[in-house]
């Protein structure tokens, strides 16, 4: 892996995260989170979302129930904003939100449907929405 | 709810699984698991699966991170075939565990791995598949 | 399934956990959750709470285990309320989460009694209580 | 805590998954593993078991869900014995796999269910059968 | 087991987490949760760090990356300050983390980096640390 | 990251889990998992293993309770034998055991010792170990 690697994460990460969220938890690093703000960039964004047999838009869905499952709420509202900016539809994450029920159980439903809730909120009452609801 | 719910489930249960497997699962019910069974095809299959606003090929792709990440490896399998009977590529299989090793770590990507080359060799050696790869 | 289904599990749901709070959740639904509140309903409250082979305070015994093993906190408060609604004592509800602490792990016990300590504290402070405690 | 513990937690060890299985487990410990028996002795068994809040059935449906939810395949059986032992019927059992299911997902289901008809075969077919099934 | 177990985990559990904390939670204990607070006392803090092969330090490491993976945040930072109080360094417990956010999946390494970075920026600003950092 | 990286990965990977194992993975990799197998060196050896503030044997115990607490058993006993490899002698990992059946409850504990004793029957029969026990 090289710096290209690193160069396509950073790029994927601000085209699904946004450019002002990333920039600034990369502004914020400091000695102790700089190299793991790059591994992430590099491992994760580079090497993993900068594989190309998926669409976005597909990793985004697997993602939703990927940390549904986990039972990681933070970074589940981040990616459902990355899901809309990915062009999924709310039918489509609402789909995807019941068969994480289905299979990871009821409680990771309900919480799941209550953060993404959360999420439209948001996403609606801002003005001017960089979002593609 | 109702039966007509039961049986687009037990048709899309047939399609994904394969009709004799779902069968020889249906005929070897007893009084312990009939009414799970039925549950199963119901609810999972019926009110889940038979939801239209991803196609079945997007709903294999979550459940195998989902299998993955929640560590059901006899279910991973068995979904792993189902994903290759709905048209889902080596490679967009491939980009799927490569995700799944990212979000769920590591272990959770090689147990992946594995199992898939498992069922690769399987499918690979029977002679008349009819599995769609 | 069936309408009866669905209204079992309407009237249990309410008699656990409070028909204001699920009338609540209902009128709030929207086009996005609806229909997953139903399928709650229906699936979960209907043909899981529904059977009749344990009773209501065994099921809500075997959630708190469950939700506090699986880290689902606000469910856990939730169904806790429901226990002492069912009748469980606050002695059942001890053993059973020193049960949760050995078989989950420490850490899933002193997040259980946590919780099981403010929940305490809402339902001894509110006037008229609605809690068979 | 004391010997009394442990001596209780021994006992009650015993009257749940067998004189003969745990004698031969204590026997067969060596200096690796002896340390970690006589804790699961005391703690687990003499001070969680030997509460008196909850029945032992009780005790084993919770530990189904637990052992079921946590993917604990062996120890899954073993207390599964264990509830029968302790005179929970099948039809208990069944609910609380359905309960299982609801709360930690379909594929937990199922792997339970597949479980526990191993294990009712073993019981059904040893003749003498110590079991109060 | 005994008394000196117990009052053995009462000095390692004052000496990790700290004297004041320690009381408190002692000191606010019901007869809800005092049987399992001695529980934890005797057994996490007795049996299990008072063992001998391990020092606290290795002891404090293990601790996170299981609360990490296990995603108990708030065990977790109770245990990054422990950690700091045990003789960790900022480098160690930045190399802890990667290692678990390889192994557990990035989510969990982000979230960890979070909440560390709180405690760091507690510990800090408190103008007289009782930490050894 | 960097060729640098990837063979300081797999020159780590080599001298944790024996140069015989790595090289008979990394020959029987095809079309299908040789980019993951590359992502592992890397990433997983190269960029984790590879960080210095903590030595092999501390890794290596990390491991045990991470993949014990993730329940990944396979991984479980390789890394076993990887811990003996770097250092680490029986009672160290005892007591890393207990830690984990303390904070990620019993069942982790127990299947950790069954597969603990596999491990050390299968060394302690070889007749020439490769391994520092």
């Amino acid at each position: 892996m090289s710096e290209e690697i690193f160069q396509r994460g950073l790029s994927i990460r601000k085209a699904v995260l946004g450019t002002e969220y990333v920039e600034k938890s990369l502004d914020a690093a400091d000695d102790f989170n700089r190299e793991f703000q790059n591994l992430v960039t590099e491992f994760c964004w580079g090497a993993g979302w900068g594989r190309t047999a998926l669409t976005l838009r597909d990793k985004s869905l697997l993602n939703l129930v990927m940390l549904g499952a986990l039972n990681r709420g933070t970074e589940f509202k981040l990616h459902l904003k990355g899901a809309l900016t990915n062009g999924c539809t709310r039918d489509e994450i609402k789909d995807t939100l019941i068969q994480l029920a289905i299979y990871a159980g009821i409680p990771a439903g309900v919480e799941a449907f209550r953060l993404a809730r959360e999420v439209f909120a948001e996403v609606d009452k801002s003005p001017v929405s960089t979002v593609k609801a």
